[in-house]
Parts: C-alpha cells; sequence; structure tokens
C-alpha cells in the first residue's frame, strides 16, 4: 500500500491546488508510466500498447495464472481492470459493483462499491447489462451507472464524494460507457441508440461533478457546440444548423447518435475525440436526409466543447453501423508523409484513417473483405457508394433485405484494437458476419424499444467462421495477416513491446500472437467468455496480464438473457447459438504472469 | 471420446445382463482405477485417497491452472467433479445443472442437464442452495435434486432415463446430498432437519427407479427395518420399539435424524454406512428422551435395508450436532491389532472409531481441543458426559446458554476428510467454532422452519481463526498436527500417493500441505471461496487436480443469501463477516497440472 498512499497524497496536493493544469499533468504523466494501468485504453491516445517486455514472444508460452477472482455478478463483463500502483479496480455489469484489490494479497477486497439501481433498467438495456469500465483520476474513481449516474468514489475508501444523474432511464437513456478523465473534467457519453435517445457528450467538473459543457449530437447549432462558421467536414465549414437540415420535421429529436463508445484525447491539440450511434428507428424509411451527426466522428475542445471537425461515415444509415468505436491516436507513415492520425475501425466495415488536427480523410478500406453493403467511399466527399442490392431503405419497409454484410454488430463493435509502434500495425478484433434486415413502420413511445426492423444474423459466406482476429496497415488500408475464429472477436486486444498481442475469444481462450505473422504463442481457457479488454501491468517487479471473463454483450445476448429466438437480440441470438457448447455465465478476473 | 464409448458400452452390457453381481462388479473396479474419480468420496470406503503420484511433495510447488469452467450458477458449490474416461461431470447448486465435459478439448460441454425446479424449493433450504454432487454408474448419472427428484441420465447423451419424487419439499424435505451407487441400485437420504422432517435412506432400483427398500431413522421397527432381537447397538440388541420408545407421544413424527450427509459401502460385508442428523426442534425442552434414532450411525445390508448395528453418539442432542458426517472405511492399527475400522468425525467434536463389522466403539477423543460441551465419551455405554454449564435442556428455554463449544456447525460439518493408507493418518477439515445458544418454544407447521433456538457463533477462545486443518490418528485418538485456518475449512480434503494432501479454504486458496508436517508446500487463489471437495484424476498420461470454487453453505450463508444480522443463517453469518472482504459470489471449475 505504500505506493498507493504516495499517489493519494500527491492527488490531495493537486485537488488543493484546484487547476486544471496540476490535474491534467499529473494523469499525464501517470498515462506514460508502463507499470500502471491507468485509463481503460491504456492511455490518452487509446491504444492499447505497453512499453512493458518482461513477457516476450520467446516465453509467453510459460505464462501462467497468478491469481482469480470472482465478482459474483453474471451477464456481459466488457472493459477491463484498471490498476494504479498496488491497487486494482474492477467492475461490474449491472449492479455495477466496483472492487478496489491489494495487488499485495492476492487480490484481497479493500473496499467495495455496490450502488443500488432500480433494476427497471435493464429492460432498457439493448445488449446486454455491460458496462465498460471506470475512470480514474486525482485520487477518485468514476464510474457510470447503468441508470446514468456519474458517481466520483474516493479511490483509497470508495467513499462517495459526488453523484450526478447524466440521463433518464425513463425515457430509455442508460449508462455503459466509460468515462474520461481529462484535464479537470470527466467526460462522460450516453446509451440508448434503439430507445430514440439523442446522444451527447458532457463534461463534469471533477471537483464537484458540474457541468462544464454538454454537447449533442444534433439539434441546434448552440446544442451541438458547432461554429458554423469554423467548425468543418472534411475542410469545409458545417454552415448554419448542421444537426437539424439534413432531417426531416422534428425526426431528429427521436434518436440521434447516442454516444455509448470510447473516448480519446489528444492534450496537445487539447481535442477529445469519439463517434456517434444510429439515427432514431432502424426503419430508414422513417427519417429522409442524412441524419446528421449521426454516424459521425466529432473532434471537440476540452475546455469548451466546440467542435472542431468532425465527419460522418454512415450518412442516413440503413443498418444500424454505429459509429462510436475507438479513436486510436497515432503518428504514422501516409503515403511517405508522417502524420498525426486518427485511426477507427467502424462498424460499417471500414477502417478509417484521418488527419487528427483537420479531420481530413486519408484512407477509408474494408478491413474485412465480406464487406458488401458498400463498394467504397470516395475521398472527395467522404460518402460510400451504397449498393443498391444491400439497400434497406431502396428496398423499403417490410422486405427483407438478404445478405447483408456487415451484420448491425458490424465488422466489429466496441471491442478496442491496440497499435503497436513498433510493428507500425493496428490489431483488431473483428466480426465476420452477415444478416438480413427488414425494416418496418414504428412508433415513438418514450421509455419502448424504437427499433423497427427485424434481423437475422449468420457467417460470411464461404466458411462457418464469426470471427477473425487482423492485424491493419492504416497507412496503405491493407490487411497484413488475418486469423480465422470461430466466433467474432468481442474482446479488446493489447499490444505490447515484448512483442506479444494479447485477445480474449468467446469461448473464453486468452491468446497471443506474433504481432509480424499473427502465429498462436499461448493459449488458456477461461472460466467464462471474454467480451472484456486485456491488460497488463508490473507490480514488485515482475509484469502481469490482467483480464475479465463473463460471456454476454451483444454477440452473447442469448446466453446472457438466456433468449433462444434466432431473431431475437437484435438478431443476433440465432448467429452464436453453438456458443453454449463452449461456455456459461460468470464474471471472473484471471491474472497472468510467468512462473518465478 | 474413444474410451468413454468403450466404458459406455461395457455398461450396457451389464444391464442388459441385467445382473447385480455385474453391476456390482464394473463399478467395484472403477472405484480402484485412480485415473478416474467415479464416487464424489473416491471409492466406496470414501477415503479420499488416490494412488496417483505424478504430483508429488516434490514438484507440487510447481502445479499450475491448467483450464476453468464457470458454472453460470452463484452460491455455494459444495461436492466436486466425477471423472469417467474422457469426460468430467460437475453439478451446480439450485437449480442443480449437470455438465459433461470433455477432457480432450479443454472442457467444451459435451451435454448439459437444466432442471426446471419450482424456486420456492429456495426458502426451505435452511443452509444455502448446495448439491453435494451426482453419482455415476452403468452409464447413468444420477443426480438428486433440490425438490428431492432423483433423475437418472445417460451419461453419453443427458437424456432423462427415468425420474422419481424422493421427498415432498411444500413439507420441508429437500435434496442436498450425493446419491452412492452399489450392486444395482442408487442410495440416497433426505434433508430438512430444521423443518421437522422424518429422515430415510431408500434405495432405488437403478433399471427402473423402483424402489428396493426405505429405511426411516424413527418410527416403527417396519419403518426403521430393524430386527429388535438382531440389530445391535455397542453389542446388544435395540429390542422392540427403539425408534418411538425413546420419545414422548408422537414427536419423533416432527423431526428425525435426516439423512443429507454421505453413504459409504463395504462391498465385503454389503453394509451401506451413513449418519443421522438432529431430531425435530433444536428446542431439547420439547423432546425430552434419547431421541433415537436421531444423530445415530446406520449399517445397513445394501440388498434388504436390514440394520445390522447402530451407534448413537449424541443422545438427546441440545446444540445440532447432525451425525450425518462421511463414515471413513479404513483398515488400522487399534490398540496393537489391525481392525476393519469405520472412523467418523462428528459435528460434536469426537473422532469416533468403531469396528464397522459389529459396530464395537474403539476411540472417541475430541479432534479440537476447545469442544468443552460434553468431558469424554463413556466407552462402555457410548454415551457423552455433558457439561451441564453448557446443558441447553439444564439451562432451560429462554436462556442464553454461552459459550458452547462447538457451535452448531460443528467442530466438522459435511466436508469430507481424507485418509491415507501411507502414513495411516486422516486429514480433516474443521471448525474453530463457539456460540450461544438460546432454545425457545416452537410449533410445528408443514413447510415452516422449525428451530426453536437463536444462537451466535463467533471464534473458538484464544484467538481469532474458524478454523483448523488436521492431521487425525485414528488408532489413538490423537491430533497429529494441526494448522488453523482464518475461516472454516469448509472443503473436502484429498491424500494422494505423491505424499500431499490438498484442501480448499473459504477465502479460495486451494492449498497442498506435507501429510507428516501440514507444512504448506502450494496455495493459488481460486475465483471463489471453495466449499467444495478436491479431487484428482489421470488423462492423456498427465494428472490433474480440479475443485469447484464458489462460497456458499451453511458458514458462508451470509455472502451466498445477502444476510447481515449476525444470527441470521442460524447463527452463522456474524462469526463469518469478514469473509467479505476475500471473496464473492461464482461457481467455477479451476484444474490444475504440473507445467509440461
Amino acid at each position: 500500500m505504500q505506493r498507493f498512499k504516495l499517489l493519494a497524497a500527491l492527488s490531495a496536493v493537486a485537488l488543493t491546488a484546484s487547476t486544471a493544469a496540476l490535474a491534467n499533468d499529473g494523469l499525464l504523466k501517470m498515462q506514460q508510466n508502463a507499470k500502471d494501468w491507468v485509463m481503460p485504453l491504456g492511455n490518452y491516445s487509446s491504444t492499447r500498447y505497453s512499453e512493458l517486455d518482461q513477457i516476450n514472444k520467446g516465453n509467453v508460452g510459460d505464462l501462467q495464472v497468478a491469481w482469480t477472482f470472482s465478482t459474483g455478478v453474471l451477464r456481459g463483463h466488457e472493459g477491463g481492470p484498471l490498476v494504479v500502483g498496488d491497487v486494482m479496480y474492477i467492475h461490474t455489469p449491472f449492479p455495477n459493483k466496483v472492487f478496489a484489490l491489494d495487488l499485495n494479497d492476492d487480490g484481497r477486497i479493500i473496499w467495495k462499491y455496490e450502488p443500488r439501481q432500480d433494476p427497471n433498467v435493464i429492460p432498457v438495456m439493448c445488449c446486454d447489462t455491460v458496462n465498460r469500465g471506470v475512470a480514474y483520476g486525482d485520487g477518485t474513481i468514476f464510474l457510470h451507472q447503468a441508470d446514468t449516474t456519474l458517481v466520483a468514489l474516493d479511490a483509497a475508501t470508495g467513499a462517495v464524494k459526488w453523484s450526478k444523474k447524466n440521463g433518464d432511464p425513463g425515457k430509455g437513456e442508460t449508462g455503459t460507457s466509460a468515462p474520461l478523465v481529462a484535464g479537470d473534467k470527466v467526460l462522460i457519453g450516453i446509451s440508448g441508440g434503439e430507445f430514440g435517445v439523442q446522444g451527447h457528450v458532457t463534461a463534469y467538473n471533477m471537483k464537484d461533478g458540474s457541468i462544464a459543457w454538454r454537447g449533442y449530437s444534433v439539434g441546434s447549432d448552440e446544442r451541438l457546440i458547432v461554429d458554423p462558421a469554423k467548425t468543418t467536414h472534411l475542410g469545409k465549414p458545417v454552415g448554419k444548423d448542421s444537426g437539424t437540415n439534413t432531417w426531416e420535421g422534428d425526426q431528429w429529436k427521436l434518436g440521434g447518435g447516442t454516444t455509448w463508445g470510447w473516448l480519446s484525447y489528444d492534450p496537445d491539440l487539447n481535442l477529445v475525440y469519439y463517434g456517434s450511434g444510429n439515427p432514431g428507428t432502424w426503419n430508414p424509411a422513417q427519417r429522409p436526409g442524412d441524419n446528421r451527426w449521426s454516424m459521425t466522428i466529432f473532434a471537440r475542445d476540452l475546455d469548451t466543447g466546440m467542435t472542431k471537425w468532425l465527419y460522418q461515415m454512415t450518412p442516413h444509415d440503413e443498418w444500424d453501423y454505429d459509429g462510436v468505436n475507438e479513436m486510436i491516436l497515432a503518428d504514422i507513415d501516409v503515403g511517405g508523409t508522417k502524420r498525426k492520425t486518427l485511426v477507427h475501425f467502424d462498424r460499417n466495415g471500414f477502417g478509417y484513417t484521418l488527419d487528427r488536427v483537420t479531420g481530413e480523410l486519408l484512407v477509408a478500406e474494408k478491413f474485412d473483405p465480406a464487406v458488401n453493403w458498400a463498394t467504397h467511399v470516395d475521398m472527395k466527399t467522404g460518402r460510400p457508394q451504397v449498393v443498391s442490392q444491400y439497400s434497406t431503405d431502396q428496398n423499403g419497409a417490410d422486405v427483407n433485405s438478404e445478405g447483408i454484410c456487415p451484420a448491425a454488430l458490424g465488422s466489429k463493435d466496441q471491442q478496442p484494437a491496440s497499435f503497436s509502434p513498433k510493428t507500425g500495425l493496428f490489431y483488431v478484433p473483428t466480426n465476420h458476419v452477415c444478416m438480413d434486415y427488414e425494416p418496418f413502420e414504428v412508433s415513438y413511445t418514450a421509455g419502448q424499444p424504437y427499433v423497427g426492423a427485424t434481423l437475422s444474423m449468420y457467417p460470411a459466406p464461404g466458411g462457418t467462421h464469426l470471427g477473425n482476429f487482423i492485424a491493419w496497415d492504416a497507412g496503405t488500408g491493407k490487411i497484413k495477416w488475418s486469423n480465422p475464429e470461430p466466433f467474432s472477436v468481442w474482446s479488446g486486444s493489447l499490444a505490447t513491446a515484448g512483442d506479444v498481442v494479447f485477445y480474449g475469444t468467446l469461448e473464453g481462450y486468452l491468446k497471443a500472437v506474433d504481432p509480424d505473422s499473427g502465429k498462436e504463442l499461448f493459449r488458456f481457457k477461461t472460466p467464462s467468455g471474454i467480451i472484456g479488454n486485456v491488460n497488463t501491468f508490473e507490480h514488485g517487479g515482475k509484469q502481469y496480464v490482467g483480464v475479465l471473463s463473463g460471456i454476454g454483450g451483444w454477440a452473447g445476448i442469448g446466453l446472457a438473457a438466456g433468449l433462444t429466438e434466432d431473431t431475437a437480440g437484435l438478431g443476433a441470438v440465432g448467429a452464436y447459438k453453438a456458443l453454449s457448447s463452449y461456455t456459461n455465465l460468470g464474471g471472473q478476473l484471471t491474472v497472468f504472469a510467468l512462473p518465478d
């Protein structure tokens, strides 16, 4: 506990000084310390890369389980542990328990936080009762509960410092995403894309939970926080009323771009990056137009929320290709020039590389060859060229459009990729799933599902496997290697300086592969399917790898919620039925290390 | 699957031949094959000893986790896995799922059985919704469900062959114990000692589930299945009406010696051994007399149920010292002579050694020095000499008798001990817990608790630890060594020819110790507290050790059922409160092996 106490003391000083700069500096340094794992995606750039190299390509095959911990909660465990000094923080799906575990004592529980939440929130969580993790900053753990309560917990004691309601579950607004702490603020989005919820990201002042700014995905310029003349879309000012003028009437009020994914931050540019989700109702006939700014990458100023640029990937969505996946900030070579890029693997199956300073589109290529809904992205307009056969709008409501790839859960969902600066490659957990999609007319009732489509999902043509784990060259937009997996890879990957890449599988395997070839170096069957994100840390001079097991999430919703109809779980249940031969529910942490 | 198919084929032959002798022979041989683990306590003698020695005193420190499996069920996981050829069978607490796992494929699920049971059975399970395991015989897996359904499942497919109701949950009769397969019969007891249930053991014909015989613990000679002239108690005939004549009036009808513990079998003598539990109501003032045959060891003929001998350990129980713990059959030296003995560690704190042929009492000594309710056992009469200060009957109803050792959950509960013929010692998981006990008048209502006492429990004087793991010399009745444990040891131990003894702890550690000294050789923190029993088996030339984690049971009832009042859980909640700093609910199997 020595080191932790020191950190806590330092944090206290920072809080007393109470300046954004100080707080910012503390976490800025901590996210660069490879011994800790202080934010869900490892660092502000969301690279999920660690400089630790004790576990390496040569010895990873000897990895063994060091200790384990049951969370006591069933259903899907997304996200992963944080490590700050001698303490690990883990979280659970609803009811969103948080545990502080003593790394000096095989994970003894230092404190636990067990919120009491109205279970009525469960039916308004579209795709399992998941939570993607807590955030750390200034001696505080921030948790975004299912009921949208954002709570600040004393990292040393678990005592509640403050709590704020970020939304209203009665309207279908829920919390599943992990907060981001940056500067003196803690930022959080909102879930509920299947309930006609308007998306927004809100910056709370860490100190007291007061709101610094809230930027919506749809609505007036003021709500969006855009400057019509300065905020750009592919280099051009967005102009006035961009958040309403591509919608018919008031439809924008019923669903616009929820923000349930990951947040990244560039401290030099002071910009926060994230994506927005689907426009309201999955029946595209009910909402003509581009439906801006759903399905959009946002770059906002941390201090003011002002949108510097945005880019809509899937105008007028017809397939539920939410744009919320992580934004990885990496400086890579594109066309012979080193660029400050943002790399994003979208649900729509395209891997995008943008200039993160300007929002310029540099690369947009398919990261799964099965993708067929669009032929390509026009690099000038940024628009995908939709294939009529797979246009659920052109085919019309009450028509079953067959064979669309990817399925609604995308060529990749929220499970975050990793980037190794050593290889220059991105390691991407992907889905290899297609669908039939039949839209239908739906009317809005607050708090009720607002979906308007019937789906079924199945493996992409030519095989039976539902996933691939791939290495991607974001400078050229090409797959370097691809490992087929029986099921979607729904676990966040980890790349390390030890030349190893880790990821989990839905059957429950933690796997380690060679970053250059994808060759499997290690596998271990954890107690339940893995939809959590792998992390690594050093403690007592030893490198550890940790991951949460706990089958569930959208891909595992059949097991998690006990659904058996093929079209249940928004179409996912049928595709993943075979999972039940491999694993059961159960939330466990497994921590690995090399033998002494 | 090769080997398993062969076994199944052999079993089919045996069933066709349909003679007790053949079936008997098959399992007789299998229980001697150290590569399998075909019955919950390892073999008919319930020694929990394995001839496997690949894992030994010298290398056990290198043990590592080979694979893991989540059961998807929370609450207490008692019992342990069976292994038959290439297949492992594991079970869960309510709802009593059974999984057949493929040992050739990291525990892939070959089949699962998920009974639908009325959840109203949960409130009539006194001490968590535990189940102590399934039994194997003739290609069939036998499960005793919480609702008392005894079900026969095809071991290859999980298909139900037959199912029978063994009791009525509406009257508080429940199923928690593991069946015993012997000859052409499957035997099972019944739980419900806190609901005024009359205990019985029933022998079902394996083939079709018809009843061969049912022997009660109380009632008429016919119900008991005794021969007044030939059935003996300490060498003397029991005489007529022995099951009613030590009760006042009809009180015997409200609670007599439930049979929720373990069954052992001596094929040479063709005798089945087990113990009965407490007499009805914990308030002794309501039931004057010895209350025979509660708290009694039974030796019954397998074919007819006829009682050969019995021995009542705690006449007129005043402390809930159920006599159901396992009967270990071992041929050991007593007073210079090799005897066919039965060794039993009773809840009342005495370790008994009897001649299992005749029922002669050879040794009765305290296996926890804290035991204070009796000074000693009179070896002639077999009666304990009760200390007035700790007699809840002499102190009277509505008086709180303080400082009684052991507590109601005994110096040892159902967690089975092991016996190593190599050392001649018994390895006993024990409780080191005392109690205050205040009886009160209670009236009987079918299906309602019939307890009549308020208890609180705490560590035995002179320390804070709640358990010991001990080595016992049953020939002399002496503790060879004793390892204090922070909490009760509620896990069944395993002794092996590799000179290692294994057991689990409530914090979740699997530990390996030196059988001669108790020195710790290995420890590993499994996901949840261990109340399951450790087993071992060989597969593909490699020795494995397996154990179920999953905190709960009587000691863990606070965590399992979310109880917080100190006197809740029949007094156990207060004593074990600190457990919540170490572990959470969760059912997982962890399988260990040496590195390749």
